[in-house]
């Protein structure tokens, strides 16, 4: 955390500070093998355990672009996708997420992450054939927190349904936006995560400096990966971007109209944090799926970080609408190498939910007002 | 109520009947005299106790129109109104409603509104000159069920702001749409509005035939007014259209920006009843106000009258999304014709809220299976 | 025509007056029968050369709901109708309009529609099973512009399509919203659709009262119909609503990824005339179609009727684009009682054409400037 | 150009390719130097010849947010702008462009930007405080094609707005999206950009090879900068994103309701290249302005090149509406380092506007037709 006198209070109620306004007392060491290159979140590849079910769900009823599939597995892409894809839902016994999966600049970028896992004494695998179809050359490893993340260059292309409005549905996904995670210690994994190259974009902070979430970025965006102050390694949620507001209205319409409204789980309304507006979906298998649109630029090296209060009521909905629970407890597994959940481990810190609500935590609308909407909701 | 047997179950899940699907055992005896035509719901007269925070909610924050304001009262219009106003703030001591008002066809219908309500046995006053600014001879009565119902034909024109682009806001407010009304017996305050001349668009009912609540207009939308079950004579809420669902979205986002958002009571979402877009907020005085948008046209004289199960857990937000307990319990005065409160009677019916969540209640999001995600959010 | 002198001039540009502004020296004779209370425009029966590239037009491509076909005939709705049918595509050797048809309140109005045309001394048929599928008992004119009009109120319902979001389209056509005529006199034609109960909302008009449109309505919406002055009978356009104006840019996406922009002929844009935000459209005979959304509530029998200057070259497009020649010159035929094309007669009055561009005409921006973007453009 | 056999043909009627599909006989020469790390197109500095005016132009219709003014320059930014400003207008005798500015990732790429320039034989100056206000240390350069461009690293920060929806208007102008430059030879400038670090996106070219116009960026998104074939050094335009394409619609009405609808050049409509939706205004000067949304993500390194044929008629416009004249004629003049403004050369290559339209063009609908909509409307 950065002491606050150390922020500059911004007339719509949030921080900004030049400098990544988090610090840890227990880091990962920082290894000296340089970090791969990475160019953005490419995809994630899911284990859901019925595959019709999943397939119904991301293909029928959001729309994604099927690129392959056999009986084991379904490959997605979002519209203006260009590479292979972005959602693998593959079948298994446990629902589970089984690599976050980042794009690299070069080739020579896998090198220098078999170097910097290696150094940091992760477990790490290599394929030079891919681990999925559609992909080369990757490699995999279990990152300091618990997380299966990959790392690839080479893919195959395909075509961008960008301009085949034809195919278009009223809540078209165009692109894969961001993934979110759940781990124990935020601050910890916000610095491993700085040492890979990525940088601080906004986070949820007290004032006695408890971080209860972080946003980072590679891609100029908001963020590549979130990380949520949480019993982890979990996957707190995926997200693909619309175009606009109404495509997302149009998913919510859709699933009233199929009968499936209980798939939604939160909003949509407008984030605090990143200004996004955002719709919160749970899959057939309660994989969290998240669909948004319009943050904002932070491709300049001083891009202002931004520090939100966290009893701020607007943080995580500008509207003040409460966030429900299982969005603050609920999470996916997350699977080892050899396709094993990992195990789950408990956070310490103080959680986002208890400081905010209930009998031991508040929520303010105005800054000088410790009574918000939520205590008089609820 | 109506015995579903007569009625069509449709593939979204509510049904259609071809007659007005409410009976009542207990009716306002219908007068010999003819109603007068009405138009439409004309304008509102809300009592605010401090005029200066009313005047920066509804006119610096929604945008409506000032066509005359003085120390006592402000006269608002909607973009496209072209009468006099759609909305009287006055000043008083208690916030209250002073009159529903509606426009009739010509100037003879006031004579018609004089014997239809004298014969009822209500008290009826006419003013020549009108009770407010802008408006010429017009009738209030108190009606069968409590409240200040107003007729008028006269009215001074003013411009239509349509094509004014220049003075619009993000979250124009386009057209009065409808008010909605509280009454402890909805099935006799239906009969007495349909002598009125209303015709009834939707309810909502249980299947041993309890009324909840139900939708009835004069020009051809989905109402012109509503009557909702509840302790009353009360004013549940007033509403303005908008063109578009981003219309609404930037109404919440600037109550956020002004650190307002615990204005926003319920919503934005999308209603099963109507099929319209809404939001609903609370005024300075407690007072509420829905903005929404797209319903759909009702104006032939087969129109189907639609019924939605009290427990289907879209009826209310197609999405499922909870409706707060405040939205089911508040409500604002009304006054007599001498501008003293009217005493509010208690429901004996049950109440949609106690039969919809809690121990005794129950929703579902498909017909055959009980539980629902309200029941796993609360 | 009005004098101007008796108008008032809006802060928009255009002018309004309470009674409608059109005169005419060459009237059809007014009947001492009452006409039939018309509800609104209903469907149009369109005559198609080729069943199937006019199949894959209005279903495949802009998503109208198939109620009912065969191989002679296809029956369309839009989103939220629930009559049988909006649209008549019917096989034929000359693509042409077989019958504008409106719905009446209720089954007496047919004989009024009897009694009335009679009267005029024009053809009428009547058929008690109805012309087409889904129509009872109805009354066929050809009426004394030489347009072949129809009246009828029975008709079998369907489910409306409103709450079925999982068969939207984003381009989805909410609801038929109006015809336009060709017809070389408009003010004797407008007398005549007075006589039969229409209302004047807007026209265009010069300053020497020449007129060269006129629009009216019998549900409150810019109009049910309107007549284009240009040589006639012939059909110039019909329309459907949507909800949003993206939707009407997704259908012109869409016509480009299918590499059919040809068949868009003018816009998008906003009109003047209406406020209402269009798009024009020819379908593979050439028949005109617009897409339309949110114009204004016209239902108080007071409602200002509005006078555009036809220099005002705002008038048709608010953006000041250019109307293409096409839009003016082109229309469909329209067919006799017994299916042969009605002869056009062309018209004598100068066209808005000639009166507003090229070397005889002139079209402002600004109304004390001659010069306007069109004279630049071209 | 690339040979078409090299190109893979999509199903949306464009090519692609993976390397940049354009080469030139006549290079600027590649310096030894390594280029600056241009980060994005930073600001405009547009000189006006009447200040006032400008002002109600950019800040009173168009939105822009004034971060500091005074009576010989006022500097203005958009939305989510963190950096002092996106544009500057300076009071002057000749309207012109004095610098298309880019800011840079470090300090040290100022001393990058002076040796490349320098080797490249051009003039360059240096100032530590800036050209303008809000701009630290900065270099400026007339580029090897007669263009004034600024590199800068330090800047003052400023509040972003986007969370200020209270200050949002209807049209809102989210960020500085890029520029265009008017330029003879477009080969030879792709040449040099792509020395300078810029990556082309797409293209347009005929099958003999000859180049209309090129796009090019550095942030990830389709250019931050384009060179269109035409008389120059000139400036074609400079374009502001918005988030939603009715913000695009919301410029246009506005400027309808102020009675300058003759600032409307060209649009709205869909751009073939970039996919985005496009509109086309004219400043007090002439100054040409796009506002533009949603293009998509350009920053893999193996994003596929878009190459368009010139004789597709949506190319340019999805729809196959027309491009006026003017649209390919006009720009502005840009200054020399001591603020004369620069020769003009004349193009030599066929123009686009030849080779699409009238006696010695074509456009098509469909490639293997001749025939497009252009051809039949003028």
């Amino acid at each position: 955390m950065t002491d606050r006198e150390q922020m500059t209070l911004t007339s719509a109620g949030y921080y900004v500070s030049q400098e990544a306004p988090i610090v840890t007392d227990n880091p990962v060491a920082t290894p000296a093998s340089a970090p791969p290159d990475i160019l953005r979140c490419a995809y994630m590849e899911l284990v859901v355990t019925d595959l019709a079910a999943s397939r119904e769900f991301y293909v029928d009823i959001l729309g994604l672009y099927v690129t392959e599939e056999d009986d084991q597995a379904i490959y997605l892409r979002s519209t203006e996708e260009f590479i292979h894809h972005n959602l693998v839902l593959r079948k298994g016994p446990v629902a589970a997420v089984a690599a976050f999966s980042y794009r690299v600049r070069a080739a020579d970028d896998l090198d220098k992450a078999v170097a910097f896992f290696t150094e940091l004494g992760c477990e790490v695998r290599r394929s030079e054939d891919g681990f999925v179809k559609g992909i080369g050359d990757a490699v995999r490893v279990i990152d300091p927190l618990g997380f299966p993340y990959e790392f690839f260059h080479q893919t195959d292309h395909v075509e961008r349904m960008s301009w085949r409005y034809d195919l278009h549905v009223p809540g078209e996904l165009v692109r894969l936006d961001h993934f979110n995670q759940m781990t124990p210690d935020v601050p910890r994994a916000v610095k491993y995560m700085q040492d890979l190259g990525f940088r601080v974009t906004e986070d949820i902070q007290d004032e006695s400096g408890t971080v209860y979430a972080a946003w980072m970025r590679r891609k100029p965006t908001v963020h590549d990966t979130a990380m949520t102050g949480g019993d982890g390694p979990r996957m707190h949620h995926v997200c693909f971007a619309t175009h606009e507001k109404h495509n997302i209205l149009a998913i919510c319409d859709k699933l009233g109209a199929l009968r499936r409204s209980d798939a939604i789980e939160r909003g949509p309304g407008r984030h605090g944090v990143s200004n996004a507006f955002y719709l919160y979906l749970r899959d057939p298998d309660g994989h969290r799926v998240e669909v948004y649109t319009q943050d904002y630029y932070t491709g300049d090296p001083d891009n202002p970080v931004i520090t939100w209060d966290v009893h701020d009521n607007q943080r995580r909905d500008w509207w003040g609408n409460p966030v429900v629970p299982s969005w603050y407890t609920d999470g996916s597994l997350v699977l080892d190498l050899d396709g094993n959940p990992q195990p789950v481990i408990a956070r310490t810190d103080s959680s986002e939910m208890a400081v905010t609500v209930g009998a031991d935590g508040f929520s303010y609308t105005r800054r000088d007002e410790r009574e918000g909407k939520l205590g008089n909701q609820l």
